[in-house]
């Protein structure tokens, strides 16, 4: 097959999200060498702009080179041991998954969960943790892709920062669409993706990591199981050793080197406010539309949108349509929600009132057609 | 920092290659969704290309999402449990690597050692196999990329074929650019990387899975401690059933598509003529300037050269020359060879007589200079 045949997609699916020409033209610029001075300054802004994204100061800001799932597998496999114990979160997919990969890490879960599309209470959170001081970490989605649900993180946050346990946030659908904000709230580990809020190609996954999370990682009693995302051996490429650890994955470097500039000219809080207002508005129309939430509508993100269709019409062929007709990707459900919702993603270029109008009108012609 | 104040360099390091046009602008194609269709084609044939290039007919064949070190962690973590024996070649930095990587993972490694520069001797490898029939896999490096070492595989696949121990083998350096025989030689887990005789960007590594490898997977007493990297995990998104796994790094999949493209035009036996007639010739003329081989000459790969400078001079400073003042990279040596050797790949796209003309006219030029 030819690569020029395929048709470019509206994409309003949990992610990738739509990637603009100007990060396209960065992802083609000729590839340099991960040793080149020129490459190291790239890597340098790119690893200052996140900090900026993640509302932190740490030192130890960077791209994990590989996607999302590898971020929330670095944050865990670096802090945890066996016989640990986490307290993980969950409500969704990504807690679920947050609890597997401690276990297969050979940590004790202590999971608490909440039901798909509602938050975990935080003072749930905060009961788990009085009941188990010695807990190496607890865990917490931030923006829970599978529900479209919105953690709260304050008081969780500013509890954990009297205690040992390090509190660790994924933040994949959150970086860049909604505040993350890791100092303010206490995170010690946060990780992300590059391919929701920034619109990055899917690929990277920045993390940040804490003084706090280093110190854990530094007095380990046994090495970190995974070499490729032993963090004390990566610091040794981004400090001024420079000592070769994998050969970074340059160009998509460079897309997001670009994505930070966008991010820096737009300003983070308008980013905010526009992901606000877009995806507020997609989900006013939608319920004048007899769409319902699937989300607990007090926590609902704007970036992403989970919702029921009218008169439960069955989700799978529409969804189809709406791709082979009018090239419109949204999402289906994931697990028990599988078959029962769309989950609709406004995030980074696709935030824009553009998407929701092409969308609508897509959907009103379905609606229509199958009325 | 502008992106487009870079200097494009011309890449003879030990990788990243230089990237044709044609492959940036495939990375560059608008972004799809990982469960479009569209892309899931595009996805297949890469594995199908990727067949044909390893040599084999494993159904299990993709890339991992991560770079070559990811691949060799992928191999290591899904064979290994704690406690099983693994036989590993070490003869330079990548051999050194995968036996940390096993005993992170609680094997219990039986070092095979040879010099720096030399291949391991077959029937060492075939004496440890014996030494211990328990061990859970055999891993070598193809092409030792910090010391230019081309390693025989032959007699250690024969003789593995009729044990329980499964081969690995490491062709980051050597597909696409060497014969790389899977099947024939019975290697049961092959990872490479796409930055090296592929011509791709960094970011992808390719994985095969024998029957065999896969039946070890299945029958694990415990699950893979990685979850990113579980082959029995991805399978579910390779196979008909398409179940999500991670968000694919889209783009860089269609570059890969694209270097496939090329090296199915180009036919592989043709690729493999280019990368030895080019790299041999390099190796003469070197030799002709009084540079001398750091690798036993009965074992150079011809895409990766390595070599000691003329009359000791020191290697840095030219090295750095070489590239601010001709924007020529090449490699200098790893661990004990640091500042002893340089590396010059001809892989991929730079496997080309002007390559080779553009380096010696620089050296020549050079070392007039510090005559």
């Amino acid at each position: 097959m030819d690569l020029s045949s395929l048709q470019p997609r509206l994409l309003l699916g949990p992610g990738p999200s739509p990637v603009s020409d100007r990060i396209l033209a960065a992802l083609a610029r000729p590839t340099l060498g991960h040793l080149d001075p020129q490459f190291l300054a790239v890597l340098d802004d790119v690893n200052e702009g996140l900090r900026q994204a993640f509302g932190t100061r740490n030192e130890t800001t960077f791209p994990i080179s590989g996607t999302g799932s590898a971020g929330m597998e670095a944050a865990m496999v670096n802090l945890l041991e066996p016989g640990d114990t986490a307290i993980v979160g969950v409500n969704g997919v990504f807690g679920g998954r947050l609890a597997e990969v401690a276990r297969r890490l050979g940590a004790e879960v202590v999971q608490v969960d909440a039901p798909w599309g509602r938050t975990l209470p935080e003072e749930a959170l905060i009961e788990a943790s009085r009941a188990h001081p010695e807990a190496r970490l607890l865990a917490v989605v931030h923006a829970e892709t599978s529900t479209g649900a919105w953690q709260p993180l304050a008081e969780v946050g500013a509890h954990l920062a009297g205690m040992e346990t390090l509190f660790v946030v994924d933040a994949v659908t959150s970086l860049g669409g909604v505040p993350v904000e890791v100092d303010a709230h206490g995170v010690d580990v946060c990780y992300s993706g590059t391919q929701k809020c920034l619109g990055v190609p899917p690929g990277l996954s920045p993390v940040t990591f804490s003084p706090r999370a280093l110190e854990r990682i530094r007095t380990r009693g046994t090495p970190c199981p995974s070499w490729y995302l032993d963090v004390s051996l990566i610091a040794g490429y981004l400090g001024a050793e420079r000592r070769y650890h994998h050969t970074a994955p340059i160009n998509l470097i460079y897309a997001l080197h670009e994505a930070l500039s966008e991010v820096r000219e737009e300003g983070l809080e308008q980013r905010f406010q526009r992901h606000l207002e877009v995806g507020r508005r997609l989900q006013s129309e939608l319920a004048g539309r007899g769409f319902t939430s699937f989300t607990d509508p007090e926590h609902r993100l704007p970036q992403l949108t989970a919702v029921h269709l009218p008169e439960a019409r069955d989700e799978g062929p529409l969804r189809r349509r709406l791709l082979d007709q009018f090239a419109v990707e949204v999402g289906g459900g994931l697990g028990p929600a599988s078959g029962r919702i769309w989950r609709i993603g406004l995030m980074g270029h696709g935030a824009r009132h553009e998407s929701v109008d092409r969308l609508l009108e897509a959907v009103d012609h379905l609606m229509r057609a199958a009325a």
